[in-house]
């Protein structure tokens, strides 16, 4: 080895030692005579001394140092006499007695300090100067943390780790495939898995029993901010279980994974059907560290059922009738409640207002009741509801003086995507929604109270493509498998299935921390003739289906075991645990929202000799 | 969970639990009025009894159970009658009151037994039900353990595993590239990575200063026997180290492998540099599991000079100047000994002679020369070579009465190759190749003395391509990077970079174990201008050089620490680990010779809607 320490190893205890050391230099400082260098690794940082006292080591210290430079220095370990309580180092210094540079550096383009000025197109160009950043590089540490433990976890209870291919099939029915074309095999083409959801279920089929691999999936979608063309997973699947038995063990994965790299103990992961999810929060994915659960002014109306149905329906039409057309001809009306924000101003509620309108939530308008602190209700429709109107909303809301009551009316689906953004918007303006706290070293958060885990079941089986710009264009106008075509539907909905798909409900269920769908999974199928219907209910012909997913029902002949399973995004949950709403900084070498690595300017033309080799013209 | 246990875990100590099991049917007989039927699951197999002396039990037996049934049964576990020792589940049996048929099975088209009657063809194409048997299903745990100990081993060594892009460049320099047309850039492409090469370098000139992946490489090539187009590397990185320190390192890691997966002592890996390799064996992969070193004849003719120089060369010629043509013209006269191979017939001899002269091996000729147990020695050249030439000969091989000599001669680069193959051939014909042998669980080999690893050092950095089939045909008539393009020099060879490329030695190595490269690496050029002057060696413009490369050179300027590194090709490993030649049955879904999938029909064409979408035409 160049070096006998690493820049964060050595203390009082060393003292007298010589040490060969190797490293970057962070920081150069002149003081009397005397030269300081912090010298930095991936371990730590510290400090190197050219003494005045010394002529031979002040005579070193002469050399320009730059910051970036590598070097290796040699020399003896004495105490500091101003020691740096911040720096576990911090009590002692190296008197050094030789110095060799390593390699020279230029200036780089942005500081490599935890807080830098270089902008993301500069820090993605030069990513591995962006690597050396603290920040950086221990998320990249949580990365491996997290991968680790879930290895043990899984590893513990006899899951074994199996790498599927890379070079399969095309699969048109989900999302868009990665293609790559045969040179031996020309006109013909692999495709990179979206998923190994086939060879888990094949595994199971074999008899693996208990699966999972730490993987890497792709998917050529036009991408959002949150995306990456490649993603990570922890994909796992096992037999001769039922959904209850996926939920323990993967609830347990989740709080292993807490309590051994945050030390975060999750007590309570409570369980909400996808119809409750819509009904309380709009979404599927609700972030539950806070509440403000969505109130129905009107059941009745967002039931489908008319005034005449209104006895049936649990709770009390409270907004129609008062000649209030956008209520009174909405098919839903419906709020929450934000605690405290009574006093709210006029340009606050605007700007909220402004929010709801805006084009990607698309709400018409906003209604407010302010719970004004002497027991007064000031609402912006006072026009047509009388103060015991609105007392009654307040009672419906639990509003207290000083709440704020926010209403939106009108389709029930879009009313609701909509009211669920204003939530989390008022969440986020409420301070509801902070970051855990993340101490310095990466390792653990302060308090668990900021980590809120929920399971989503009873999911639908289908949804219907209305044209989605993520699938061929060809899927559009049939019905599309919400999870998978691989999902089973539960048992007494299976009859739904041809006379009204749309209904029928899936053993499917996704685990949602803090308003980010973690992971999810399903029970599938394991019958080739229900197989056969779900893949006839999503419109492939029987020829279709056997030509894609044949070698799957086939295998369902040779005795397949009821199965079911998970999977992570492995880059989200990286990033959760890290306290960031971005996955892109959790990735070594990511890509831009155009798909391109900047830094190796990929994308990029291939010869015309590969081109010929291949086969292809554009 | 459907069942209470698996089928490979009841005792005498459970007697008397009822329980549930689930799992396969491996066989069914009666016997009296009982039926009996062996479950099986990945953990092992349960007896099941249907008793006669029970009715309700004896009237469930009478259910047809055919062969890969999946069952759900519920019973008593009692003591059997006749208890198999051979199986640790077989002291108990289960009095079956309950049976539910969780799936049907028809029957496989081979058996699913440790021997099977399935030719290769059917095996790939129902690989779900090859991987059904234990073998096959062990050889995947043998991984799975193989892959969990190199991580424990390397993390307990503070090594990071990073993820690196699987969607990159393509960079022609090495071998064939899988490369994918990106339909957002219509026109230009992504490449896999036939090794994260690059990137590894870039994460230590980021500062991680140890990383390894276990990752999935790609290179499209005519396939071997040997080969896949996707595999699997463990692929390790170091900062501020040097050969010996990655030696260490390393061997560390495979002896680890060897104790903690084989309970195998690896006490002794020896070095040998190339050149020697070569010398001794005619291989950069010597099978060092017996000796039967070559022995040069004529040891001034192989250094290229006359009989003038004859005195200055290491050794006596032996062979020259009788008259005998062959010899005298040869670039080089070298055999080896055969012990107790001295009673070979005339037969065993002209089938050595047929071997050599195969055009995959390619000599013209064999002469050998029989060591009889009277102290006699008779020859293919007695004709050239008096008895007490022959007794020179016995003696430079040290042969012994009873032994074989055989030698080959020609030019020296193909003849040592003929040779080696040769030696190969003995040592199998002796018994001195025997596979480790592995007890029924896998888990342990018997003895260690049949793995024999070595260090093969300073090998050449590069080699003239004389039109490699595969590398791009524009590629031929160069110097081509041994190892890689980013591999250093020996320090005291670069001066003869531009004089004499090809005498220059590189700061790479290898770790053969029984005659496989299973890993490979070098300490990297860490330097701009030495980079450049490489790819300048290599035949690149500078305008190609940085158009494919700049990024890393570019790193190179901004302080790039010395480092270097290894990858152990992760297939390879498991298949000697397991006592295999191939790697394919180590492989859960392997492609077959030609890169095709036989299961799920891969490589095959997708739609017009695709190709359009990507702007494809061939």
């Amino acid at each position: 080895m160049l070096r006998d320490f690493t820049c964060g190893e050595l203390r009082i205890g060393d003292i007298n030692k010589q040490v060969w050391l190797c490293g970057w230099v962070q920081k150069t400082r002149k003081l009397g005579g005397a030269t300081f260098i912090d010298l930095r690794d991936r371990y730590g940082i510290t400090q190197l001394v050219f003494h005045s006292d010394d002529e031979n080591s002040a005579s070193l210290g002469k050399e320009g140092f730059t910051r970036e430079m590598v070097l290796r220095v040699y020399g003896k370990v004495i105490e500091r006499e101003s020691k740096n309580k911040n720096l576990p180092t911090g009590e002692i210094e190296i008197k050094i007695t030789d110095v060799q540079i390593l390699n020279h550096a230029l200036t780089p383009p942005f500081t490599i300090e935890d807080e830098t000025d270089g902008g993301d197109e500069l820090r993605m160009k030069y990513r591995y100067l962006d690597l050396r950043r603290n920040v950086v590089r221990k998320n990249l540490e949580l990365r491996h943390r997290l991968a680790l433990e879930t290895r043990n976890y899984l590893d513990k209870l006899k899951f074994i780790e199996v790498e599927t291919p890379v070079l399969i099939k095309s699969t048109p029915e989900g999302a868009r495939d990665f293609v790559v074309p045969s040179r031996m095999h020309q006109g013909q083409f692999y495709a990179l898995p979206q998923s190994p959801q086939t060879f888990k279920q094949l595994l199971m089929v074999s008899g693996f029993d208990r699966y999972y691999q730490i993987v890497k999936c792709f998917r050529d979608e036009d991408l959002r901010a949150d995306r990456q063309p490649e993603f990570t997973q922890i994909d796992c699947e096992m037999s001769f279980v039922e959904q209850e038995d996926i939920i323990q063990t993967f609830e347990g994965l989740v709080k292993h994974l807490f309590k051994t790299v945050l030390n975060v103990d999750i007590t309570n992961v409570p369980r909400m059907t996808y119809a409750d999810a819509m009904k309380f929060y709009g979404n599927d994915k609700p972030d539950t560290r806070f509440e403000m659960r969505f109130i129905d002014l009107s059941p009745a109306l967002s039931q489908g059922k008319g005034a005449e149905a209104l006895s049936k329906v649990e709770g009390e039409d409270l907004v129609r009738g008062k000649n209030f057309k956008v209520f009174d001809e909405a098919e839903i009306v419906v709020g929450i409640c934000a605690k405290g924000a009574g006093e709210y101003t006029r340009k606050q509620l605007d700007e909220l207002t402004e929010f709801v309108k805006r084009p990607q939530i698309g709400a018409t308008g906003l209604v407010y009741a302010k719970c004004n602190l002497d027991g007064t209700i000031k609402s912006s429709v006072d026009k047509f509801y009388k103060e015991e109107d609105l007392k009654k909303w307040a009672s419906a809301f639990n509003a207290q003086p000083g709440d704020l009551i926010l209403i939106l009316a009108g389709e029930i689906e879009k009313t609701r995507k909509a009211l669920s953004e204003l939530r989390l918007e008022m969440g986020t303006r409420l301070g509801l929604r902070d970051k855990p706290a993340r101490r310095s070293d990466g390792t653990e958060a302060e308090g668990g109270s900021k980590f809120s885990c929920l399971w989503v079941i009873d999911f639908p089986l289908l949804e219907w493509n209305e044209g989605d710009p993520n699938l061929l264009a060809s899927l559009a106008g049939r019905w599309h498998a919400k999870h998978h075509p691989f999902t089973s539907p539960k048992p007494e909905d299976i009859n739904l299935l041809s006379s009204n798909p749309g209904t029928v409900r899936a053993n499917a269920y996704d685990i949602v921390i803090n308003g980010v769908e973690i992971g999810g999974g399903s029970i599938r199928i394991h019958n080739k003739e229900l197989q056969a219907q779900m893949f006839d209910v999503l419109g492939f012909t029987k020829e279709e289906a056997q030509k894609q997913f044949g070698f799957l029902m086939n295998a369902f002949e040779f005795g397949a075991p009821p199965h079911g399973g998970i999977a992570f995004g492995f880059d989200r949950l990286c990033s959760l645990f890290g306290g960031s709403d971005g996955i892109r900084d959790f990735i070594a070498f990511p890509k831009n929202n155009a798909g391109k690595d900047m830094m190796i300017d990929s994308p990029s033309e291939i010869s015309e000799e590969q081109l010929k080799e291949l086969g292809i013209k554009f």
